[in-house]
């Protein structure tokens, strides 16, 4: 029986990591294997990524492979990239006959393609190696690339008592247990047994007669976001993964499903605020950048865009030059407006709780903005009659301005996504500085051309 | 046993929604309950999400109250509150009967203080009422918040056999059982069981020889995102909660954590979008507002600022025209940059992959920062010089100003949320219009501060 740790106090400390740099320079394995038993695996992950390769191999060579396959799969992805390139085909394959199936066909693919034939070929376990092969060629986006292998089945010829021993049997391979799979002779899955269900029922009962056959599955195929969307919505801690013809192949666990959720989040955050690819704050600056550039350079030219703008009414510029001054006023304010206008339409299309209604939509931020405008106008009003002393037609143009720009700003915020979502894009590049940018364009626009309606220039 | 429904292919659609509302206006008891049967009751909610009040009441008075305390739980918070108000305490005491103590604190705590005291007072099961009680004391922001009192528990001093016998006992009212947990005689967590472990052990085993004693726990007032930190890090399924004398007090079950999760992503998406407060897109116009207006007035006194500095160089302005073009551009490339930077800090923080080096971040922030500069100042000197034909100076002065602007931004927003977040405040809100606003005004005077450096006006 594996024993896990007390951990909820681990503190990954200055002290910690230096005393395991010294017993590692010291070769001090006693030392070193008697603190390091303390830890548990994703703690001791976190102590090797602040360590340099050469003392984090030392580490991972010193432990046994049951817990350094554990401590792999915890590693930072650039940390373990590097940790498998020291590491010889058959080394990495005796790591990965430790772990369940999904966890290694996730370190494999990780792999150069020419090392992952090594790699399989060294795994002894026949099996194991057959069913690594077989979720390597699913897409990693999908059901199959979430699923793994183990789980517990039962066909539904057996009695609760035949199954309890075959159970005990399954079970010493899978690590956890959320139910049991009742497949027909022909491995279709017709249902589905919790192990609870299994002890409180009486020992010659048959299976039969006592399992759920409404289970919820997914096909191998099916989008992974999909499958999360599915073990939420109807709050599974596992789902059963059948192909086209119901046969059971795989499971998926709520613990695949939390990893994927926060990737998700991570992306879209990032991605709203102009950082494309799952990129992180210690990554080469060469990454950084091309996560990054793309969006400053549509950024660049939205503010060429402005500057064209702005030499075009270069006549109105000399005539009103108070007008000038808002500028920066009316660009900061489009960028908000416009981002938060996208931003709750993209969370609500994420959540699914956008139906087609686009126009009723639209409707609301049209009021949501003249509300919001009339109120900033009011305040800039005052402060740019009083303090600035621009004249009453300036001040009415700025105003004006404001306010039309807001409503606006709302609107392209709004449709954008809605519509990037009906052709089929994420709309979540939608926000950020794509919004940011158009809004900036459109609303120095529609300033100048308000500014020439009133004042007449 | 309750059957759960196959609802993979649900498809919430107009045609369902108006079938619903025919059988209702009808009052066609027989067919709605035949119709409604079909579905699983988290879409049943969905389709009440889209009902009038009237309707949504009339289905829910037609269903049993073990259908609708789920539907309860599932429905839109809006939503849950009218129809709370419209049952009598009476009945909502009844559907809370049917809930796990979780979810019933969490309905009771929606209510107004006054009919909390009344429906609890109605609650008939003398255990369930006081369990529900003591969980309605806790924050609903830590572990006590989070947990339900239903769990299986086990003494050490018993034989696997006899625990059996028991755990049938207990988990008919536990609707998972992710872990057996042991106690003493004093009620002390001392560890846990899988269900697992027990089908594997033989009947005549003790539990004090099988039990796994290094247990992880959380205390009943720590943080939840602590907590969530925790089950996702050490990839736990379910986790018990002790108070401070180590004493068993409920379980904490990763689907609550999973919606914790979701929460705090989409909160933090939406504070980097400048709306505070949890609002979705079919909240009303003066809880949109409430959310949105704050954000853009900091924005606007940062337009107001920017127009202080502009009106500082009129000057200038006069002198050199083509400067004012670029402003947008200034201003744009600043905001861009400080929200990436931020950004990326800020999701590095709640990773707690940033440690206490704020020196390196800052210099690589730099070494990034000079690289997007020369980037797109490169691109913007042959822009400026070819295509608006500014003077030689001028173009110097726009380039120099956009490469010191972008590595200011990106410094600015690397300190502020690392330094909010020494200072003990959430550095979420430092990113989006906080950031934008700051480096607008910053990013204003630096261009005007290098053009009379350069340009000696």
């Amino acid at each position: 029986m594996a024993e896990e740790k007390e951990n909820i106090q681990f503190q990954l400390t200055h002290a910690l990591i230096e005393q395991v740099e010294n017993l590692v320079e010291q070769q001090n394995n006693k030392e070193l294997q008697k603190l390091l038993k303390e830890f548990h695996y994703a703690d001791i992950a976190e102590i090797l990524d602040e360590l340099n390769l050469e003392d984090a191999m030392y580490v991972i060579k010193l432990l046994d492979s049951e817990t350094t396959s554990d401590i792999l799969m915890e590693l930072d992805e650039d940390n373990r990239e590097k940790v498998l390139k020291n590491l010889s085909a058959k080394e990495i394959a005796e790591e990965v006959e430790e772990l369940d199936t999904d966890d290694a066909a996730d370190i494999i693919a990780e792999l150069p393609i020419e090392r992952q034939q090594e790699v399989i070929s060294n795994i002894e376990d026949i099996e194991h190696r057959a069913e690594i092969k077989e979720l390597l060629a699913y897409d990693e986006d999908t059901a199959g690339g979430l699923m793994a292998k183990e789980l517990v089945k039962v066909y539904d010829t057996w009695t609760v008592a035949g199954c309890l021993r075959r159970i005990r049997g399954q079970a010493e391979e899978v690590t956890r247990v959320h139910s049991v799979y009742v497949v027909d002779k022909q491995e279709k899955l017709v249902g589905r047994l919790s192990l609870k269900d299994l002890i409180v029922a009486k020992n010659d009962q048959k299976i039969a007669d006592i399992y759920i056959s409404n289970v919820d599955f997914v096909n191998v195929h099916d989008d992974a976001e999909e499958v999360v969307k599915i073990m939420q919505k109807y709050d599974l801690e596992a789902i059963p993964v059948v192909d086209d013809n119901h046969t059971l192949l795989g499971r998926i666990t709520i613990d695949d499903i939390v990893d994927v959720m926060k990737e998700e989040a991570e992306e879209d955050y990032l991605l709203a605020a102009g950082i494309t690819s799952d990129v992180e704050h210690d990554d080469s600056i060469w990454e950084l950048t091309k996560a990054r550039l793309p969006w400053l350079l549509i950024g660049m030219f939205g503010g060429i865009g402005a500057a064209s703008i702005i030499n075009g009414f270069s006549d109105a510029m000399l005539k009103y030059p108070a007008l000038l001054m808002f500028i920066p006023l009316i660009q900061a304010t489009a960028g908000n407006v416009g981002v938060q206008s996208s931003a709750i339409v993209v969370q609500g299309l994420a959540n699914n709780s956008i139906d087609g209604k686009i126009f009723s939509r639209l409707l609301k931020e049209f009021a949501l903005g003249l509300v919001n405008g009339i109120a900033i106008a009011a305040i800039v009003l005052l402060i740019s009659h009083f303090i600035f002393q621009t004249s009453y037609l300036e001040s009415i143009t700025i105003c004006v301005a404001l306010i039309t720009v807001i409503i606006m700003a709302a609107l392209i915020g709004t449709f954008i996504p809605i519509f990037l979502d009906k052709k089929g894009v994420d709309a979540a590049v939608a926000t950020g500085p794509f919004i940011t940018t158009s809004n900036d364009i459109f609303g120095i626009f529609i300033y100048f051309l308000i500014a020439k309606l009133i004042l007449g220039f």
